[in-house]
């Protein structure tokens, strides 16, 4: 617990904004390439963020990763989600196989996979290509009390700080987050009403697939997780421990590890949304390092992009989790790197350069 | 003439609307794979659609072309936009030498890059790596009369036929449109306005830069452009000869192509908008084939997507034309396909299909 906290402390006392002055001499490059100025819109804003994040003047990807967390919530017991828990399981197998969406969209983004079992319900025992960092055999039942303790929520951040050390270590120059836990809509939907100060309601959607009914128990369930855990959640760690789960914690850890180190992040979409606005809330200029990939069908998502003045990258409607969102954009960052490192200037190919 | 006119006839009359048997069936497998179901969202629908366009089980991507069209518009005299038309050949150097935005995005997508001579004002001369085909130096003052006469609308419609032709013929499986030419956002509006039935000021916006003045300029210029040819706009070929540029009846050209032998068709921005809208008002059933790929943070587009019922794959605030925003869907088109063909099923898998 004590190390944990130390290396979360640690962290964030390395995140530093990033420099104002490093974003405008990115677009004063882009703004000399041969096209109408700022016309190539947020693919200029993805660029000149990501040249002052690397703060190299040739800003290359030499690798891509997405992290995937994959944790259980015993809240399922409640009926929140179309899945049986069973399926986690099952679904860290596909991946491993290399035949989930995560796996195919991340090899059209030439990006590596890593599954890490951070708070799988049941141990999956040696299974090769899982990375066995399991700090809880599943996240409590937040409508009846904590998700986790504050010992525990420090691990599963520090699990997610490892990793991204680990990521950058291997030369990993952009990184994604992704997750995978039946029934995880329901704590992600908890703390977006914590942290943003919404109603349940506002935040709550179908998940893999309730109907109304299903939905109008969800919300009351999350309803009773805040209630129930009103006296624990005073502190963005310790509202990320009573209503969280821990692949959440962990990609709100691999969030801040990025930062401190500098690295670009694709958060995926809702889940990964709450674990990176857990972060933002720990330490709020780790938002400097996060592109946030897409707007999710899940409707909670929307409001939580209007309530942050955020924008995502795409909106395709997806709802799938595991990172897809995440790898779909990280293709795009590298589309703007390459319109910064690659077209003419107006100089070079003899144009005045107009309004 | 007679030939252009007749290939056009042929090309209209082999165009057959997408079978919706087919797009069930890539459904039914898209259901089958393991995520909830229709969880990857609009990815899901370009698929379908795709697999359903090449009429066969296994849709591979054998090769894309993004061609980009060239073309220069005489009203630009009225001082309609922020660059000198002398630009248009200086691009096309650009282009040549590989140094533009579009080669760089294209070269991310995999796509080849062909630019087409079918309107520029000045002769380039035998300009190695520009296809030259061109129909006439420059369209007309559309405030003043006619862009071109209708055998000049049905030559360069026929030059956008026949490169899709030859892009089909050399095993190219997917198709983007792209356009360059100062000025083209004036002859655009002023066919979005006709074939949409909307008042001129829905749909001018600053181009490459213009300001308030010049916009409020411009809206005269098209409301000055549409009451002179009202008399030609009798039928969508007319309204595209009165009011559009060679370049746009290139891009018309290439959807009708395309469609005509079941080729996707990615279609770029505003201008590539306004081409593949007047081949739908000469076909309506070339619609299926087409994949509009972004909305361009020129305003007038959103009218267009509205009262089309249509809608962009991303929204990245884009307005540079050349196919930019075309090539960038095309990387998401390719996702698409990859998740149909590459993904587990739940049966494979060992997983109850859920909700």
């Amino acid at each position: 617990m004590k190390n944990d906290q130390l290396l979360l402390e640690q962290t964030i006392r390395n995140i530093k904004p990033v420099d104002a002055k490093l974003i405008a001499g990115a677009y004063e490059r882009l703004d000399s390439l041969t096209k109408p100025k700022r016309s190539l819109g947020l693919l200029e804003e993805i660029a000149a963020r990501l040249v002052a994040i690397s703060g190299q003047e040739k800003t290359r990807v030499t690798g891509r990763r997405v992290c995937v967390f994959v944790g259980d919530h015993d809240v399922v017991r409640e009926g929140v989600s179309a899945y049986p828990p069973e399926v986690t399981l099952l679904m860290v197998k596909n991946f491993i196989a290399g035949r989930a969406a995560i796996n195919v969209l991340a090899r059209r983004a030439n990006a590596e996979v890593e599954i890490i079992d951070v708070g799988m319900a049941n141990d999956p025992g040696g299974l090769p290509g899982l990375l066995g960092l399991n700090v809880r055999r599943g996240a409590g039942n937040i409508s009846k009390g904590p998700a986790m303790t504050l010992a525990e929520v420090a691990a599963a951040v520090g699990v997610g700080i490892i990793r991204a050390n680990d990521a950058t270590d291997k030369n990993i120059s952009i990184l994604a987050t992704g997750d995978m836990g039946i029934g995880n809509t329901t704590p992600a939907a908890a703390l977006y009403s914590a942290y943003l100060g919404l109603p349940a309601a506002d935040l709550v959607g179908p998940g893999t697939g309730l109907d109304s009914r299903g939905v109008r128990k969800k919300v009351e369930i999350v309803g009773r997780a805040l209630a129930v855990n009103k006296d624990l959640c005073h502190t963005p760690l310790g509202t990320l421990a009573a209503l969280g789960g821990l692949e959440i914690a962990g990609i709100c850890g691999l969030c801040l590890g990025a930062a401190a180190r500098s690295r670009p992040v694709a958060v995926d979409g809702f889940i990964s949304g709450a674990g990176a606005l857990a972060a933002m809330r720990i330490c709020p200029a780790v938002k400097d390092y996060l592109f946030f990939a897409h707007v999710s069908a899940e409707h909670g998502h929307k409001k939580f992009f209007e309530s942050e003045k955020l924008r995502p990258i795409v909106n395709l409607d997806m709802r799938l989790g595991e990172g897809t969102g995440a790898v779909i954009a990280m293709q795009i960052m590298d589309d703007a790197l390459a319109i910064y490192n690659e077209m003419a200037t107006f100089a070079e190919a003899g144009i005045a350069p107009g309004a």
